[in-house]
């Protein structure tokens, strides 16, 4: 016999057909994702299906068990952090990752919607801020839970996601730095568009605030995460005449250019010149000297994303937020500043 | 009406089954993958199918266009090179990437062949040396066609697979050196039981006599293509009263260790030491100073891997070997010893 959900299901779709103006395969070929439909006649069907609150219910195991990783770059340093990640989480539950990188920073396009629907994993994790409604509602309508690991700290309230405590980096950074004496400790944080810039920098202000010192706007700057704006933003603060002892870098990224003006302008890390990175990705361990940085527990982060996904307590219709704690690595790149 | 081959098929399935004691439904479960058969019985199948030269015919399209990509762990920083080498030519063929690690250097477990069984992948990129006739067999049985990624330089004569030119990269390194008048020239390559290690370190060998100058054994070692290993060669190199005037160091984890030497021990790179890597992977370019390396094409070798799989020419029975050309990169870790 049937469930009361099948039936249910069967009936949504026949009255959706019927307002559409459809036969129910067609209905159906939209659920599957067949790309024979008019953009028009898709939308307005969709449309339909939204406004009935019609969710497909799971047929048995999908083909073969999968959970799908999106990525909008697999450049970044941080990529194979969030892999290893997903990997161990489905290998636990014998579950295959399905790799995708696409182009765009702000969504997976249409194509990717196409295959995922083929695919039909048991779950989706995204590597990205902010979702587009469009997307959120494609997979929605499948039943295809998705989870959000979102290190730049933007959590849309509508979805789950598991980001990290940016704030707390920030000031355990710059709390090391006060804590070894320096005075004129600069930052070079992320843009300024994104929330784990502003984090990290408002972190570092209340440190400073904390120690009984004044922040010097002339030493707080926005970088790119990336090597090179950590480089030049050193190079500039390094030939001031009251330049910093101290750099928090906002990234490993930024603290190996950082490094790099240092070494250009003949200056020895850290007895003259201390720096503190952000992410403790792999290669901070293996700079010279080895960095002194806040983890971020990328790794842990894409662990949690995948089990809520995969675990017993899957994710229902409510969002879920959740927020790992990050800590200070202490190696060889911070010391006290000359004099002290 | 039923093409050639799969009457064939059939006919060799029946045939099979006959001989086994077993019913052609059972044969067919040992070709699906499904585990509710007995070793001894699947090992007796097993043996007759291949006796019988049995290959399954592709049923059309499998479930999900798939390529697996297996590695044996995800830590190295090559893995990321390697993963977008294999996502670039799967995108061109709109095909998504599944991404396993297994456990042990060897071989992907017992797990890993009954997954892919049920996954009915397009074709297998492995990122292994050597595979165990036991993978081989059963891939080869399911007519999963299979490439090997294989820096190491070991490559199965039986198998189709993609290298690069260690012997010419180790040759360049030390080329670039003994133009720049370094005499005293150390290597640490990587261990010893690996031919890309031995591979280079007869490039370098030959260099040297190309430049007239003796091969000093104390200035060998045989590292572990890690950070430590580079260090700790290094920490015992630059110690010596006759030290070194360059390190080529057999990898760019090897170099960054060499680097941190150099520091510890008060030496400028390069002033007082050069310093050349292998591998060109993203940290060498941006460690203090950035490293004159060796560029091993780890994404290409991946594309080209991937595309002996789903491009134009799928891989017939005959095993096709392609080894890719390394170079040289310049950067700012080598310059003419003092005083020349």
């Amino acid at each position: 016999m049937p469930s009361k959900d099948e039936v249910d299901g069967k009936v949504t779709l026949a009255v959706v057909a019927k307002e559409a103006g459809v036969s129910p395969s067609t209905v159906s070929k939209v659920l599957n994702g067949h790309s024979d439909i008019s953009d028009a006649t898709r939308a307005r069907i969709e449309q339909l299906l939204a406004l009935h609150g019609y969710r497909r219910r799971s047929k048995g195991a999908p083909h073969a068990p999968l959970v799908e990783l999106v990525f909008h770059e697999l450049e970044s340093v941080w990529a194979m952090e969030l892999i290893r990640g997903v990997e161990n989480v489905a290998k636990e539950h014998k579950v295959t990752v399905a790799l995708t990188e696409c182009g765009t920073r702000h969504a997976p396009g249409p194509d990717w919607i196409e295959g995922v629907l083929r695919r039909r994993p048991m779950g989706v994790v995204l590597v990205f801020s902010t979702l587009p409604e469009k997307v959120k509602r494609h997979l929605r309508l499948r039943a295809i839970p998705f989870v959000i690991v979102d290190p730049a700290g933007d959590p849309d309230p509508d979805v789950s996601s598991v980001g990290s405590a940016n704030w707390s980096g920030g000031l355990a950074a710059t709390r090391h730095l006060t804590g070894l004496r320096h005075e004129r400790i600069a930052i070079i944080t992320g843009p300024p568009d994104m929330m784990c810039s502003l984090a990290r920098l408002d972190g570092y202000r209340s440190a400073l605030a904390m120690a009984g010192l004044e922040a010097d706007p002339g030493l707080v700057r926005f970088g790119d995460f990336h090597v090179q704006g950590g480089f030049e933003h050193a190079m500039d603060l390094l030939r001031r005449p009251d330049r910093p002892t101290a750099v928090f870098a906002g990234s490993d990224l930024q603290a190996l250019g950082v490094l790099e003006a240092a070494r250009l302008c003949g200056l020895s890390v850290p007895e003259d010149l201390s720096v503190v990175g952000y992410d403790d990705v792999p290669l901070a361990q293996w700079s010279s000297p080895a960095l002194t940085t806040v983890h971020q527990p990328l790794r842990r982060m894409a662990e949690e994303a995948t089990r809520m996904l995969l675990g017993p307590g899957r994710p229902g219709t409510g969002a879920l937020r959740m927020e790992l704690a990050t800590h200070l690595v202490v190696r060889h790149s911070t010391a006290p500043p000359a004099g002290v």
